[in-house]
């Protein structure tokens, strides 16, 4: 490539999770040939997003403020504490509209193998959260992959230590779901958790 | 989401092509959570590219130079002028080490649908360039798809009339290509084009 400027920028499109060399290159032209109004407003939006956005003292999730606005909110229940990985699963929980309590984001999941443990989570800030006398009720809604699993049950047994009450988002047939096409596992899972109908 | 910084990043990263709204919050969430040092080079990288690249006074790719290297380079035999339809084809070409002529890039392909005719592809400077003296075989290597096809016929017509020779890639059997796989469209046109043996 000719132009030391373009290359620069498709090594910077690489950092992109899920982006390859095809991919950045495509993007790079893409973005010099026909948007570069929107090349410009990236690189304004990066910059201030890095700038700007921190960990929310209470929940752990990416804010502007001291502490995110849904901590703030007067209207949700502070004796609900909601344990997710991400803000993504954050943002799915909120989408249900089921669920009215307070959040804590692990911003990741135990992985032992990635290096990842307690302290990585901020599971001491966690224990805070949940021993600070309003919080009642732990709901771990972390991913129910073998990380999530594992990582649910090492908080659980943690919070169950201190004497609070700890519970989980249930397990079974998706909504929709025909028993023919779901996984044996589910169904196990659903037969053993059934409930009086 | 309670981070506007966040916001405006999720809307910026949705500019790239091929990415839809959950790709760019997964890419906004990776990039605060694990690579900051990398969003902050890709806002650099943006703002650098918009600023410096433009294109080439001659070829028409991307340059930060009023001329380009290639174009520059004095072991390229100027007799030869490869027309292209973007630099991501002109990078394929010279990666075959089998061209070393000069290059024309088009930064399109004829798409009456779109609105984009010959003026949008700066098919006068193409004509100045070829009708320079120098120039002696023009080598057509816009895509095999419909749309490139037609510009080639029409760059084709276009520079014939002026007394140029004018070449299109060869079409046929990819190399590694089993017939059985192959298009009938392909196989018909490499038995239309068979060579002596």
């Amino acid at each position: 490539m000719s132009s030391k400027s373009l290359d620069f920028l498709t090594e910077a499109l690489k950092r992109l999770p899920g982006v390859g060399p095809k991919s950045a290159q495509r993007m790079a032209f893409h973005l010099l040939q026909h948007d570069r109004e929107g090349a410009a407003m990236l690189s304004r939006a990066l910059y201030q997003a890095v700038d700007q956005v921190h960990h929310c003292a209470q929940c752990n999730t990416f804010t502007e403020a001291e502490v995110c606005d849904l901590c703030q909110d007067e209207a949700r229940d502070r004796s609900l504490l909601c344990v997710v990985e991400t803000p993504a699963d954050q943002v799915m929980i909120e989408q249900t509209l089921t669920y009215k309590g307070l959040y804590f984001v692990l911003m990741g999941r135990l992985s032992p193998l990635d290096g990842i443990g307690p302290k990585d989570l901020h599971l001491d800030k966690l224990v805070g959260r949940s021993t600070d006398g309003e919080v009642r009720e732990v709901v771990l809604a972390t991913n129910f992959t073998n990380e999530g699993e594992a990582t649910a049950h090492y908080i659980s047994e943690m919070l169950k230590a201190r004497g609070l009450a700890v519970s989980r988002l249930a397990r079974g047939v998706p909504v929709g779901g025909e028993l023919e096409y779901v996984d044996a596992g589910t169904i196990a899972r659903a037969m053993l958790d059934r409930r009086s109908a």
